[in-house]
């Protein structure tokens, strides 16, 4: 009896962005080990122990999970999205650094998925076609100083820019004092995406210029992209497409 | 009649990485339009014309699409990875924008795919954990003071880094200029990954610190990655396992 633990990424919402590679390690699977709406996105199936937890309790999941793989079991702990980005995987290698040292002989894979700035990004065009990056609005983990500091930084590179939990009940503010910061760097001419549950049935995407951008346009299931200097907007019947051209000038 | 244009990411390589829905769309496709080693892993079949070109001719593979779903086929540009992240998607809109007004009418869709930074990313554990930017370093389409400029305020805002593109036969010398300014930018603190061909029966993935990191360890099919100042590496029987860790001090 050999358990192994599988940290994977179920993508955005869309069952046709699961890898088959996470189908697969999810039909070997004995136990599924998540937040709540993401367990209830495992099919159930006889066999199949699914371990639904709370939000914000992710190194009590990961040491379960580590626990139970340690016994032999085999373990999924499943992620929206990508479980390497603003996820499960570096909560599990947190709690594995601080653990028994036999949980670094366990076999454990990270299998990666769609990440939601990608697919949100996907459905308006192509916003992120340039350099960009991605970062983690919640101070719960980091202080406020750091991330306006990188805000900052990445308005003065001319990054296109992803922003994951912009804003939950427990911090209705910051996503204000973000886009105060963002307003004074990065001008009025960058336009800003609301993408919230993207490629689920409530999916909503929303469009403004920077200057129109408010708190309450983003919650907990919103990501919000915002175009480099150089992204395009292009008109068209329906929605328009947004990209940021490959070239760049001086 | 009624044609369409699907811009889709196959993914690393792996075919356990295509999506369902990437799979759904090749599988109603009349061509498959792409770069040849790309092209090249789409499935023949009756009803289905694949039309592989060179690589740097991405505005004429772009417009060869176009026309053809303006004439009511059901076209596939396939890039490696996820199209909106230094692939086909802009390319395409490009074309697109200086193309005549009808086009603007045509039925077009991203469908994201494993883009190789999160795939090596997930190889080694999650060294993207918290927040990073993706750059391209080819000098192609943008200058090389732009680059540097890039470099060096990534670093200051402390991000983890992916690079695409990092060396070419053409461009011999950029990637050395890039690790002069990250080391002198970065310190010595950081790990270098090294993702080649990542999740195909090529893959070479390895791990050195950014002091020990040369030029020649990085080709066409290289993805490389660079941790923050906080990346762990987690030693363990076989390959160490490295993360950014969720948490940052001020």
């Amino acid at each position: 009896m050999s358990g192994w633990l599988a940290v994977a990424g179920l993508g955005p919402g869309d069952a046709a962005l699961v890898t088959p590679e996470v189908s697969a390690a999810l039909a070997e699977a004995t136990d599924a080990v998540g937040y709540g709406p993401y367990v209830a996105r495992v099919p159930a199936r006889d066999g199949l122990a699914r371990h639904a937890s709370d939000n914000r309790v992710e190194r009590d999941r990961a040491a379960h999970a580590l626990e139970m793989a340690a016994a032999g079991r085999r373990v999924v702990v499943v992620s929206s999205g990508d479980p390497g980005v603003f996820a499960m995987a570096a909560a599990v290698f947190e709690v594995l650094e601080d653990g028994p040292a036999a949980w670094r002989d366990l076999d454990i894979r990270v299998l990666p998925g769609i990440t939601a700035m990608l697919a949100a990004a996907a459905r308006v065009g192509a916003p992120l076609g340039h350099d960009f990056c991605a970062i983690n609005l919640s101070d719960n983990l980091k202080p406020w100083a750091l991330i306006e500091r990188r805000l900052r930084l990445a308005a003065e590179a001319d990054f296109a820019m992803a922003f994951y939990n912009p804003r939950s009940k427990a911090r209705p503010e910051g996503f204000a004092r973000a886009l105060d910061v963002l307003r004074e760097a990065c001008g009025d001419g960058r336009p800003m995406i609301f993408a919230r549950a993207v490629t689920t049935p409530d999916e909503a995407i929303r469009v403004v210029p920077l200057p129109e951008a408010r708190p309450e346009m983003a919650d907990m299931r919103t990501v919000v992209l915002l175009g480099s200097s150089r992204t395009r907007i292009l008109a068209r019947p329906g929605a328009p497409l947004l990209y940021t051209p490959r070239s760049a000038p001086a």
